[in-house]
């Protein structure tokens, strides 16, 4: 299963809207005859392409997989009915299907004969699979919030200056995230200060995030801004309010006019979100600076953090966070760290919100 | 050696103004036949305490230590010496000694016709007498920064609110820092703010360290601060320039007065780390807000960085850190993390400044 969850992550970033999945095909002796993964949407499912790499080696054996078997008929034929037609005896997958329509496998399976076994390193195939489990689960496209910072928390020195906080080890990692994600989203605060480009760097056959600006108040966006050029597709995000001549200037660009937050700071990151997902987003990483960040957390539209630590400090500039609509210790939006690594000098932390209810660490 | 190490971990706290060592002693077949550590300043040292354990089957042995025996006779005799005497064969030390009056232990030992290899496990014992050897190397107490914050890099909510940020573990883990610390040290913001009592709690055996409260302008301690009561020692430190009837209300209570420093914010933190080390401070744990470590940093004046930081967010509120004097990235006072480590649902890090002239990871 190790290397299934191996397989599954070289799809990471290719195979929007769907799941990642890697699936190993053992002969009846144990030995491996087949491995795939689902390269993208349309193309064969995993477990198709290790039963064809196995071919009649996997008579009798057993598919280990990571995401239990889809039982229906999509772009592509049921996986379920390919371990049947292939002769598999057992199968052995990590996370249910959690979708109404692709469950059932398991169970189409079972009443065939087939011996099936869940949850095996169920954690790291959910792992793999966070943003697409999540979306699947929100109903929404899963979001990461990923920001580079110095260890007293500041993400520009007094005069401004940003570049560089963190390592070009870290930065070489943010376009790996970039990739992984189907959208990359920033603010009218990071457009204006950046010009950012958004787009993916360094990491081979990248496949372009759709970039996401939002610009509220159509006032930051103009003609030859980096993020419009045709490096990949751009989305820019901005109120419904406004009258129409404010976006003339975006005439070339796909502009999207949306709902304002109910806290009148910037769009309604659920409508945002909810347009996203109709195009097939899945996962969106926000790189937005701290105001961005602290609307989209105060919304709990948040569902990831990612922190790049530089091990240095600066004692004033802008903080990584702002305006997170807390007021005391005891409103703190709690997380829970799930990941911690060294990436060249600086730390990487990686961390998830606490589920409501469970209480934070007391006493003394 | 390892064993060596652990042996002197036990002792830090405890040897104001002495080292922390551990050592141990084996008989010519291996077997570990003694095991010492110094315990207090005038008590025995560790050679002494493993050769006495050992007896005569130490004869013809080795003696495994952490630092380098001491060739001279200061409040106990010299341990090349009691080696010499207990005829062992072979001595294995970690780290030389770098004081002028103690030094020469191994020359001796050579001399007199003993086997003598150094610098097994050095990294491990010097980390255990970090302290101590910054002190002999820089003439003055070391420093270590020591503060708990949000993930954000927040010490305190928008209201005012600091209880609690950090977990139980990481306080209870702060007690012990406390412990090993000669002095723990505040400033006044955290004395206005928090009325701190300092002293160590939880701690079996602790030796309490010397508190020093810095209110330059002796505007904020008054009788019945908690920072006065028996539980230890207190310094207060105040301004030198203050007329003489400012510090009356603190007539009970130890008060030195001491020089500004030069940038007109605070003391001057040479001038008190000197006055510590005259009263035989070794090691100094800055307990100071964001104003306090701001200067300190500006200064040069911490040696090591130990943040706690708390997976939880808060978007407003006091940052760890004002006022570095730093204004631009290329500025940043950078650090190198020497060790991560997750305590409770918290994050340790260590950081050390990292040496003059190594240029910072640049590119991209």
């Amino acid at each position: 299963m190790r290397r299934a969850v191996a397989l599954a992550a070289r799809g990471l970033g290719r195979t929007r809207p769907n799941p990642v999945v890697g699936c190993v095909v053992l002969a009846p002796d144990g030995r491996t005859v087949g491995e795939g993964l689902h390269r993208r949407a349309g193309g064969p499912h995993a477990e198709v392409e290790a039963l064809t790499a196995a071919g009649g080696l996997a008579r009798g054996g057993t598919a280990v997989v990571t995401l239990e078997p889809c039982d229906h008929t999509g772009r592509t034929g049921p996986c379920s009915r390919a371990l049947l037609a292939a002769g598999i005896a057992r199968v052995v997958y990590a996370v249910a299907d959690p979708t109404a329509a692709a469950a059932g496998g398991a169970a189409t399976l079972r009443a065939a004969g087939v011996e099936v076994a869940a949850g095996l390193l169920a954690a790291e195939a959910e792992n793999v699979n966070h943003a697409w489990l999540t979306a699947v689960r929100r109903g929404r496209p899963a979001v990461t919030w990923k920001y580079g910072a110095t260890l007293d928390g500041r993400v520009a020195a007094a005069d401004g200056s940003s570049r560089w906080i963190t390592s070009a080890e870290s930065r070489a990692e943010v376009h790996r995230l970039r990739h992984e994600a189907d959208a990359v989203l920033v603010g009218s605060g990071t457009l204006r200060a950046d010009d950012p480009h958004l787009a993916v760097r360094g990491v081979p056959d990248a496949v372009q995030p759709l970039r996401v600006a939002v610009d509220t108040e159509a006032a930051v966006v103009r003609p030859g801004a980096r993020v419009l050029d045709d490096a990949a597709p751009t989305l820019v995000a901005v109120a419904a309010d406004l009258p129409a001549d404010r976006t003339a200037a975006l005439a070339g660009a796909d502009v999207v006019r949306l709902p304002r937050a109910a806290t009148g700071r910037g769009l309604d990151p659920a409508a945002l979100l909810a347009e996203l997902h109709r195009r097939e987003v899945r996962s969106v990483l926000l790189e937005g600076g701290p105001t961005l960040a602290g609307a989209w957390l105060a919304a709990g539209a948040v569902d990831r953090v990612v922190g790049y630590l530089a091990p240095a400090l600066l004692g004033a500039g802008a903080p990584l966070l702002n305006d997170a609509g807390v007021d005391t210790v005891s409103a703190a939006l709690r997380l829970e760290i799930t990941d911690v690594a060294r990436v060249g000098p600086d730390l990487r932390v990686t961390a998830v919100p606490r589920p409501a209810g469970v209480p934070t660490t007391e006493g003394s």
